[in-house]
């Protein structure tokens, strides 16, 4: 009798309009060569998803997801509609209910903190943003992949890349991470030592944050508010 | 007079089924946070591209794509494929006529060398691939991030964000390429230390070796018949 097609692993991937494509391309490239898992890529009612001028399609219905082992939740400038979507917000909550890890990337960490689920717990988040985190009860962590039991949440889209291959040891072994990482030749060097604002020149960092401040008023407003709703509970 | 929308620089990503995804969804999101640059992925009849699970749509028709000033082609296992198809590799060489760069990542460099556009160029490439570039007269360079005069190509899969911050200070400047460094966080800290041949543990080098050989032996003897096609030209 043939072998039933066995995915012991399901990772799930949760999109929204205005996600940063790389959030979760990173980690998906990593992912998808994992033995054994299925990666399931999902948004409400299937819709397809446009991030950055690429439009994802063949998505799954994320509220049929019936489960996960690990739920990776992406950042974007969508973040704050995604927190504010009822449908997507009861969805976080009831794949991370039962999943053996709660994930994210960049300001997806922010979307989890909304949900309710790092009160007291470690994490990180985009550069930028991470001062946010406090408003949801979590504590602000600098570290670009930081874990707190089963909470895994990686720093500003690239971290991605980091946070993926340290999921990859958690769920398998560091010899199955170094094989995808050797597979992929993950030997970065960047020509440019800007990556992060402690070691970006001033006048980046200040170029940076001046062209991010128009719509930063209205990102922390809407956070905080996300914030409140969450007090009751 | 209301100011035209003017876009003063082009990239053009074309895709084929089989490309690995983040071979271009890593350049594609430095690239999209250029000023002034639209960035055009396409692909033969505009069809959706499949990669390692992700469709991706809403592509452009590459025959109808009449210009650009960057050429930018990724890699994946079905580069093979992409040689063999006149309609891809005629839409590479006139695209590559009048690109002020061309440029690749991964196995791309292998479809740019089956195109005839890096006879005695250095380029770089996938490290288990290099080995391939001299069949099209090109010069194998193990350097992540390969520039000769206005060729400029990437190694394996993730070189492909250090190549995109390469290509950013060549078309604008230094300042640019680390403001946009600085927004994504490309600040890498990779777990291990495996992502090159050199660098990985002996037994992680046999076994992802050992695993690709299957396919090795298909895909060299196809892009041995594609540098015979080139010889007559």
């Amino acid at each position: 009798m043939a072998e039933p097609d066995v995915k012991p692993i399901t990772i799930v991937i949760p999109l929204y309009q205005g996600v940063t494509q790389l959030d979760f391309t990173g980690p998906h490239q990593f992912f998808s060569r994992l033995p054994d898992t299925e990666v399931i890529v999902a948004s409400i009612d299937a819709q397809p998803v446009s991030a950055d001028g690429l439009v994802f399609s063949g998505l799954h219905d994320l509220e049929q997801v019936s489960r996960c082992d690990v739920l990776c939740v992406p950042g974007g400038v969508g973040c704050a509609e995604a927190m504010e979507s009822d449908e997507y917000m009861a969805c976080i909550r009831r794949l991370a209910q039962a999943a053996t890890y709660v994930t994210s990337v960049c300001t997806g960490s922010l979307i989890l903190g909304a949900a309710g689920l790092l009160k007291g717990r470690r994490a990180a988040c985009h550069w930028a943003w991470r001062d946010q985190l406090p408003a949801f009860g979590a504590i602000a962590d600098e570290g670009r992949v930081v874990q707190d039991g089963n909470i895994i949440t990686g720093g500003g889209v690239t971290a991605g890349i980091d946070f993926a291959l340290t999921v990859i040891s958690e769920l398998f072994d560091e010899r199955t991470a170094q094989m995808i990482q050797l597979g992929l030749e993950y030997a970065p060097q960047p020509p440019f030592d800007a990556g992060r604002p402690e070691r970006a020149p001033a006048v980046v960092l200040d170029e940076v944050t001046r062209r991010m401040s128009p719509s930063m008023a209205n990102r922390r407003s809407r956070i905080s508010k996300a914030a409140q709703r969450l007090v009751p509970q």
